[in-house]
């Protein structure tokens, strides 16, 4: 058996959000609404004398995976799988961060709660300057609801009770750090209008609706997207853009049915989670096994 | 189609917990831990003009779930099915409960987000003094820490990163209600010293050992749960007794490899879901499906 442990880390596509930044990277974050997707990352993490992270085996520098390395205390080789477009609006960055985190802490019996290693790969997130809301959306799945910003401590969540069929479609890319680095005080407005409707009517109808007008009332609609969701909802049904991609999302069979080719996948209910077969599961909890170690 | 609405909820096996009474139901309920179970009840709700609940096709009284569908304001009849054994320490009633508002939020069109089902559900199992801690640890899946009690409005949870195997193996019958009915003062003294001694090093392992010195302390062992729990130890395993039932849970192969012929399982990570095809996903999502209603 290799030395190594797997997490898998679902997608995560923000509805809408609002910016909250304080002087703590635990208590920065968003409040919002997104989906988090069947499509998602595995994340390998096996021990090593230097870090290295391999994105579908091209090695890159993402910010957040080594911050919480770094925070951690380990040097690792960290392989991320998926099928995912990068720098489309799914969370891959917070993906990689946070399956970086639980698969560490599965290797190296790290003696770490899913509160602290969610908080651990937040908080490099932040730092980074890659995203706001992906990881805490990430950990708990399903259709959530940020109502308030920052890690597990700092937030509190919520979600709706569905988990409905989405397909998307990636037209480009889009560089979260600018929109996210930039004067967010319209965006957050628009924000903190589109939660409130779906907390005061929690339903994937009314979901829908705050994003679209989110997106519309923030000004990060581009005319690609915007034509797409046009086409989307001429043809009856429900699209909005994944902040932050060039991405449009529909439920359903909206964009199948407004005659695009998407990706299909669903809402995923579980979250981030350490995978079967992991270190921890072979070794320490089946104590007659060989483990060959 | 049939006009219903289906729900899965993982059973939930405490291993430790410490009561909390107020005069609010929502705020009423237990700290401690447990594990959530990928063997769980798979629960059907069907509009009806008057309620009847079912579980493995025989017709029962669940003052849990009656509670639910009287809060909600709806007649139903509810159909359980599942393969855990009955009053032994499984959170049956509270997975009934939980499945019922999820599946009538679904099939209603209710227009209740997760933590405001999970607290009628919630509310309901502490009315009905079937049990404490079940609903909330159901809602959310994996190995679940209950820091604070109550609904989700008053609670705090967090988690275990792990997944293992369960083995779990039931003796006969235990009257929950006869318990935390009664005084619960030792109990929860000891229910308050495990929960922190798991917080202090969130390991699988630890989890064990703190469950069986809970179990030791609180004076609810019985001879025959003992017997077995030492067979497993003899063994090299780690087993506990569930809360409450006359049932021992053990990781990886702990009761095999003692030599007995247990159910197997795994740590559900997912939490209570509304499952796939029900009548939210088949109708109001697809819009352009016909849907034969």
């Amino acid at each position: 058996m290799t030395d190594e442990a797997k997490a898998f880390v679902p997608g995560h596509v923000t509805g809408f959000f609002a910016v909250e930044r304080t002087d703590d990277p635990t208590t920065t974050g968003s409040r919002g609404g997104g989906l988090t997707l069947s499509d998602g990352v595995t994340v390998t993490v096996r021990p090593d004398t230097e870090t290295e992270i391999l994105l579908d085996d091209v090695s890159v520098d993402i910010g957040a995976v080594e911050g919480v390395l770094e925070a951690l205390g380990i040097e690792a080789t960290v392989i991320g799988e998926t099928d995912l477009p990068l720098g489309s609006g799914f969370g891959v960055s917070g993906a990689m961060a946070l399956g970086t985190a639980l698969a560490a802490t599965d290797e190296f019996d790290l003696e770490l709660s899913m509160a602290e290693l969610t908080t651990v790969a937040h908080g490099a997130e932040v730092q980074a300057g890659t995203g706001l809301g992906d990881v805490v959306a990430q950990a708990r799945g399903g259709m959530v609801l940020r109502l308030e910003a920052g890690g597990p401590r700092a937030n509190e969540l919520d979600g709706l009770p569905a988990r409905p069929r989405v397909e998307y479609l990636t037209l480009g890319e889009l560089d979260t750090s600018d929109v996210i680095g930039g004067d967010t005080e319209r965006l957050s407005a628009a924000g903190d209008d589109a939660l409130s409707r779906v907390v005061e009517q929690p339903t994937v109808e009314r979901f829908m609706y705050a994003s679209r007008r989110f997106a519309r009332e923030a000004g990060l609609l581009t005319p690609d997207v915007k034509d797409v969701i046009m086409d989307v909802t001429e043809a009856g049904g429900e699209a909005s853009m994944a902040m932050l991609g060039e991405t449009v999302f529909a439920l359903g069979t909206g964009l199948s049915d407004a005659g695009y080719d998407p990706h299909v996948c669903r809402v995923d209910p579980t979250g981030a989670t350490v995978l079967g077969g992991s270190h921890r599961d072979q070794a320490e909890l089946q104590p007659h096994a060989s483990d060959g170690k």
